[in-house]
């Protein structure tokens, strides 16, 4: 519907999200922590406070009450796409967060670097947890030896005719990740992701032989067996041919083969001119993913405000990402998550600076999920909510913390709904029927 | 589910419907108006106060978060009807809006009064918008010389037997709307709204010929096409036959044929018998919709509140509409809107005298849509939401506010579930499942 009434205006959109800001109260051990209050709470952010107190404030899930969400469905929900209908492969995820770009015929996996035993039997799924270097040189070594797989698959005599799925090459690509995952990313024609996945998940049993799911994809299920064939005997020489002595990482497991989801992008649903503004590649590639021009910023927070500020005339819509605040979640670092929210709050006023450029603009601060330092990890803790506009009723916020936003004037709502809310309020909409 | 639960019992529901009464905080220019308050945190409303303190609130949204609603989508969520399944077309609405009553099968559609040149393109889509005085004028002339139309056709010629469309007459009906606008409504049988619209929406285009989407729907549209020919020629009559020298409205544009939505009547899905109070046509044709008795009433608030009493023994559901609020929203009119709701305030006492005549008697007030005299429109933001019943648990709310209701216990609510929770509380509704 929300396609239906949206309207091309100038007006500015600032969605600002922090990621996993969202958090759990703590106990006081040190007396210079609270006692008994979240990061949000304890932070000191004068700004943030009276921002609140002008504000409209609410609680989003980002998929479901009581459902914790990876970054992908969380992003997507806050983008203003039902996360549940549009799910996102894991393959396709996990390429983003390498960096990798995908093209819509493209097929991406997760592969873990794995041992078999002498007879081909998986020991460990991890290969030990081999260190990114080695994980690097690995790849590399990969990558050199099988940059393409003839589609007609080995089972051709050389110079023989292809059969119906056709005998062009298909460029392989494989991404060091981190330990000891890595990203496996086949380019080319006719590629289909219903095969199965190679990993038992389990020790004991041999990798599995991928099949395909539908006669459509038997071309891809055959050039992903060629491709593990190919990387064992690399990775695992012959003994006669043996250059490196045994080692840990002999075998690949692949899991999550994926294409890119066919999403309408923001410009066509939203009629929106969308930025992203984001450091690390994950959100870099979700924001893409929905149309968005990623932006060059540089690492810090101030790079990335002056990005934002470079960039203000040209767009009417920005996604600024702020990551920090999760990954101190997630490292259970409680004061570090507290810092990173204080030194959010001292931009704030840069922020307003560029909001005030014109009247009916909109400024939006939440978070994509909740990752409470007490977790250590995502949780399905709702996100606080912040609305600035000219067009709201302030509610009684004082602050912009968890519990100010349960008794928020926006109530507790889907994410899914920030759009809407963010295009209404910047009078991007249409009435509905008459 | 709510249909199969209902029940028919004597208790009484009284929906008082304040049109557009949700507003947006206005920031003092005479000392007279409120800091920075909204239209009913500026009225004084001392029975309305009383009132919510024995009461519990909420918001509603009458569609989804961030959609502004017509009247017609916020009407049909209020009286529990889906207004995203249950669209009303255009020419049906209007048709409602100048009062005209429409069959099932009869079609209606909103025109225009357009200015063509010689070579027949549009110079002026609203014809230098006529004043309503010649508007009427014109649209007499146009119902007296075109009253039907023959279903054939003029390419049959006269006494030859129709094809499989029949042959029979279609009643035109032609009512004056506001400016150059007009309702046009075709009465026969074998009507079908699924037609392309004569109205191209740009100037330099000659109007466009009506054509069928469905082969059932040919008739109408070689009806819709002589029905134009016919008014262009009375409009713009061969110069030796010009009776009023050169018009603006020499030509009529038509769009938004349709037919009146199937909806099971509020008798049938709630087992009510329900009856609409309401001055403005508008209102009065969509209680009609659902199946309301109209009641006759005269045009003030007072009138309104005789008509109530008068028939409070006969029904046991009311909506009782009052205009105003909204008709000051769009004219900007804070000052005349806290007026009216302060107006609207001294009848409290009488409508709790009727409510209270039984115990089990629920009364609602709240809006359809929020109409802000800031904005001097409808709006997106959700309508303050108050049910008293004795059956309740009275939450915080000191007034009927806004501010107030954010916190209400009954939450943020889509309007459609306004009617379940009335008939709840009216101990209508049985237990689900057991």
């Amino acid at each position: 519907m929300i396609e239906e009434l949206a309207l091309k205006t100038d007006s500015k959109i600032l969605l600002l999200v922090l990621d996993g800001v969202g958090g759990l109260p703590k106990k006081a051990r040190l007396p210079s922590v609270g006692q008994g209050y979240t990061e949000l709470e304890t932070a000191k952010t004068p700004n943030l406070d009276k921002l609140a107190q002008k504000s409209i404030t609410g609680l989003t899930d980002a998929v479901a009450p009581g459902i914790t969400p990876g970054s992908g469905p969380a992003h997507l929900s806050l983008f203003g796409y039902n996360p549940i209908k549009y799910q996102i492969g894991r393959g396709v995820l996990e390429a983003l967060g390498v960096g990798v770009s995908l093209n819509p015929e493209d097929i991406a996996a997760r592969g873990n670097f794995a041992t078999v035993d002498a007879e081909g039997l998986i020991i460990d799924r991890r290969a030990g947890r081999i260190s990114t270097e080695v994980n690097q040189k690995i790849c590399k070594r990969l990558q050199t030896e099988i940059n393409k797989i003839c589609a007609g698959g080995t089972s051709l005599p050389d110079g023989q005719q292809a059969g119906a799925f056709g005998r062009e090459n298909v460029k392989v690509e494989v991404m060091p990740g981190k330990e000891h995952r890595f990203v496996l990313v086949f380019r080319g024609s006719g590629l289909d992701e219903r095969i199965t996945e190679t990993d038992p998940q389990k020790t004991g049993n041999p990798p599995l032989i991928c099949k395909p799911l539908v006669p459509e994809a038997e071309k891809t299920a055959r050039i992903v067996n060629i491709f593990v064939n190919k990387a064992k005997s690399i990775l695992s020489p012959p003994r006669s041919d043996k250059r490196s002595g045994t080692e840990p990482a002999n075998m690949v497991l692949l899991r999550g083969f994926a294409k890119l989801p066919k999403l309408k992008l923001m410009q066509e649903r939203f009629k929106l001119t969308p930025a992203a503004i984001a450091t690390y590649p994950m959100y870099r590639g979700l924001a893409s993913l929905v149309g968005m021009d990623v932006l060059e910023t540089g690492y810090t927070i101030e790079d990335e405000i002056l990005t934002l500020k470079k960039y203000w005339k040209q767009y009417n819509f920005f996604y600024l990402h702020i990551k920090k605040t999760d990954s101190f979640g997630e490292d259970g670092n409680f004061e570090n998550k507290v810092k990173i929210i204080e030194e959010i709050d001292k931009y704030v006023p840069i922020l307003l600076e560029l909001v005030h450029q014109s009247t009916d603009n909109v400024f939006v601060i939440t978070g994509d999920h909740s990752t409470p330092s007490l977790l250590k990890a995502h949780s399905w803790h709702p996100n606080p909510f912040l609305l600035y506009s000219k067009w709201i009723i302030p509610d009684s916020a004082k602050r912009f913390t968890e519990r100010e936003c349960m008794r928020g004037g926006l109530g507790h709502f889907n994410a899914v709904d920030a759009i809407p809310l963010m295009l209404a309020h910047a009078l991007k909409l249409k009435k509905f029927g008459a």
